[in-house]
This record gives structure tokens, C-alpha cells and sequence, in this order.
């Protein structure tokens, strides 16, 4: 947003915060792109500009990339308009294509900015262990065809949790802002059917942060890499040790944490 | 498949039956259909035909609808082709697209028809209860937003086992085959975070059958219409009667019993 239309925005009555699920799928990330081009701030603001009578721009916590999804991305946005908070979520809904649900609102301080307000974030990354490709899951887990010691792929993830820095897990070429995070949970869970989830809860994640963190613990699992291995990668701070970042359809923004947070769920 | 074809078809050395697990969401149904149009068919024999080297015509034991997911479709086909029975899973896989996967094949007889020697189907029909839409199910499951009374839907379903008419729930101007069948189990689970799944078994199913038995159960569960309603519905053997035809993106072709059969899977 250029700097005279953020103040343009600013000026308007009210500043309100969507919680948004979405199926990433079939969108090139959340960031609005160029059309023909379609991210899913694209898609929201269009129905929100119905919604409100006003063209809107949204801020995210999460800026998900292409064929990521999200349970709880959060956005803001100031409107004058004046449709109640609690019916915005169904009158949105309406508007949306079936892959994105707003599913809660709430009118935010005037300081509140989904982006920066940000306390902490979860993000699930699901994999799936399969003997033969699952065309259900195709878009929506890492499918795995190879056995996986998860009691390994554990001991790994343990080693991350504190705060550290995470330059081994950070995409080549990221922004130069400081490597430093906290993770303070990560739990790795069996779901049946093969089905597998990692739950990691911090401060903040770097770009491609969680992507490449399990890539290389997957490794671990398929005994690729030994536990003690992925230690010295960790400590190497350096991103050319860890493997290649693993696919986007296993990511999930899971919930952002703000101080102050009152949903109007649906 | 015209007359001459079958038995051109039919001079060839194999029989070649496969299992197949599909995604039915971006097809127009199983059948083949005249291009742009795509049913999963067109793409299958589109593989097939690179991987034994010429034409084949697919027989598939059940003709599911645009939208309808399989599990374990059965297909069967005649050909010259030399390809070991146990490679053609992976060669087939790796021509098709990831929503399409063949999960197994075995020679079969030479009288062997995937459609007309199955003695038995299995079909998955999955609801989930959510107080806002899923994004991430709206393809695979027929989402129900209020609250569903199991036991009274299991009370109905209960009456369906057995030899009966069904022609309470067949398709309206469905063709003048009987409308007898028997369904020899009913189950209705619970898998938690809103899964629901009903599988049904029987020797055979009427065209929308398993659909209109569901959107009908659903009702029950809704509490729309009461068990003994239910009853009369079921004995007045009249399409009439029964709820509108349930969303094909909840119903899966579980699986098909024949006789005999030798899977190699993957």
C-alpha cells in the first residue's frame, strides 16, 4: 500500500480484523497479485468492497505462499461502512467462492494491525506415510511413501525449541532482519491412517522457516540424516546444509496470537 | 462400445482388470464423454493406450457420477500389450495425472467383466457437522451446519438392511430394472472433529440410491422427519416421497467384490 493511502485508510471510523480459512490450493499465495494472476487478498477485498460500498486494502499476519492454506489467517481493514461486525462474516461468505470462509470479525483498536499487532504464530504441517500415491490428499499433505522413525524425527525437533537462531531454516536470500526466533512448542502427532501432523508454536518464523525445517526432519525420519547430523546442521547457521524446503500443500497457518483479541465467531 | 468392437476387443491375448482411486472432483463422472468434456475414463484409456501400445475400450464396475469419488473402482480390458501385470500400476501412474492413481491389477479370466461379474459393492458416504463452511472438506464431504440426532439416523438406516424394494430411492425415471436389492450391512461412524461416514454394502445399487437414502437420513438426523416417517417413505415405493438427491462430493466407491480375484497392489 503506498504510504498517502494507508493514511487515507487510517482516516476512516473503523478498523475491523477477519479470521480466514482458506484452501490455498488454487491461488497464488495471500498477497494480492496482478491480475489474470488471482492471490486471495484479490478475491477478499473484491467481496469486501461489495460489502462495505468502499474499496478496501488488507493487511495479514501471514503472508502464505502459493498453495499454502490457512485455518486462522487474520486481516484488518478500516471502512467507513456500516454493516454490523457480527453479520459481516455471512454477508462476505455469500460473496466468496466455497475455498475461502471468513469465519469470525471484530472491530479492533484503531492501533491494531493484524500484521504487526502479531505476538506469536502456530502453523501445522501435515504429512501423510502412503504405500501408493492418495489423489485425496495430493493438495493437501506431503505424501511420504518410505517408513518414518518419528521417535527420531522427535529428538530433532526438540533440539528447536528455545529461542535461537533459526539462519539454517531461513530461505536463501531472505530480508536481512534478524535470525533470532523463540519456539516455545512443537509437537509431532500420529493421526491414523497414516495421517502425521507438527504443530510449531513461536514468536515469529522466518521465511520458509517451517518448510525447511521439515524437509530436513523428514530426512531424519527416513534416516537420511542422523539426529546428531541435523544438530550440527541446526548449529551451522548456515541454509545450504538443510535440505531442500518441502512442499507448500503440507503447510497450514494454524492462529495468530494478538494481546487483545475479542472474535465474533460465526 | 459398438458390438463389433467387444469382440475385436476380445481376440486380443489379456485380460487385464485394475484397481483405481480417483478424485472426482474436476471429472465429468467416470464414463467418457466427447472431448472438452473429460470423465475420468478419457484419461485412463489415454494412459493405457501409450502403455500397451494401442486402443483400449474400459469396462468399470460402477459408472459413478461427476463429482463422485472412488476408493476402489474396478476396470477391466483386453490387449496385446507385454507389459508384466505387476509394472503396469506405476507405469500407468506415472502418465497420469495426480488425482488419478491406479492402486493395483491382476489377469484376469478371460469371461472376467469388472461390471457384470461383481457380486457385491461397497460405497463410503461421508457428512461433516460444522458451524461454518470447510474450505478444506467442501469437495469431499456433504457439510451439515446443524446439529444431527445419530441414533435416530441409525433407528432409519437400520430398517434398510435386508432384501427389500428400494424404489423409494432410486432415480426417477431410472431404467425398468427391479428395483430389489439387499444390503447386508449399514454402518454409521463417528470419526471425530465432525466426521461422519455411512458405509453401505449390498449385491447391487440402484442409480442415486446410496444418495437418496442419505439426503432422506440426513433429514432424520435433522429431525425433519421422524423414523416412522421414515418407514413409510421406505414402504411406499415411491421416488416421491424420499429428499432431493445428496451432494455427489460425499459419496465414495468404497470398493467390489467378485468371486475371484488376485490384486498385485503397489
Amino acid at each position: 500500500m503506498r504510504p498517502e493511502n494507508v493514511e487515507m485508510m487510517k482516516a476512516r471510523a473503523r478498523n475491523i480484523a477477519l479470521t480466514v480459512a482458506y484452501d490455498g490450493t488454487n491461488y497464488h499465495g495471500f498477497q494480492r497479485q496482478t491480475p489474470p494472476v488471482v492471490a486471495v487478498q484479490n478475491v477478499l477485498e473484491r467481496a469486501l468492497r461489495e460489502v462495505c460500498g468502499e474499496t478496501v486494502e488488507l493487511a495479514a499476519a501471514g503472508r502464505t505462499d502459493t498453495g499454502v492454506h490457512a485455518y486462522g489467517q487474520v486481516v484488518n481493514f478500516f471502512t467507513d461502512g456500516r454493516i454490523p461486525t457480527e453479520r459481516l462474516p455471512r454477508a462476505v461468505n455469500g460473496l466468496l467462492p466455497p475455498d475461502i470462509v471468513v469465519t469470525g470479525a471484530w472491530e479492533a483498536e484503531r492501533e491494531f494491525s493484524a500484521r504487526h499487532s502479531a505476538t506469536g504464530k502456530a502453523y501445522v504441517y501435515r504429512l501423510e506415510q502412503c504405500t501408493a500415491p492418495n489423489p485425496f490428499t495430493r493438495n493437501y499433505a506431503w505424501q511420504i511413501f518410505h517408513p518414518l522413525d518419528l521417535e527420531a524425527m522427535r529428538a530433532a525437533l526438540a533440539m528447536l525449541v528455545g529461542t535461537h537462531d533459526y539462519s539454517s531454516f531461513r530461505a536463501a536470500g531472505g530480508a536481512p532482519m534478524s535470525p533470532v526466533r523463540t519456539l516455545d512448542e512443537i509437537r509431532l502427532t500420529e493421526e491414523g491412517s497414516g495421517r502425521i501432523s507438527c504443530y510449531l508454536h513461536g514468536n515469529g518464523f522466518l521465511y520458509h522457516m517451517v518448510r525447511n525445517i521439515m524437509s530436513t526432519v523428514v530426512n531424519v525420519g527416513l534416516g537420511r540424516i542422523s539426529v546428531e547430523r541435523f544438530g550440527e546442521i541446526f548449529d551451522a547457521l548456515d541454509r545450504r546444509f538443510a535440505s531442500p524446503t518441502a512442499p507448500a500443500c503440507g503447510l497450514y497457518l494454524l492462529s495468530v496470537d494478538y494481546d487483545e483479541r475479542k472474535d465474533m465467531t460465526l
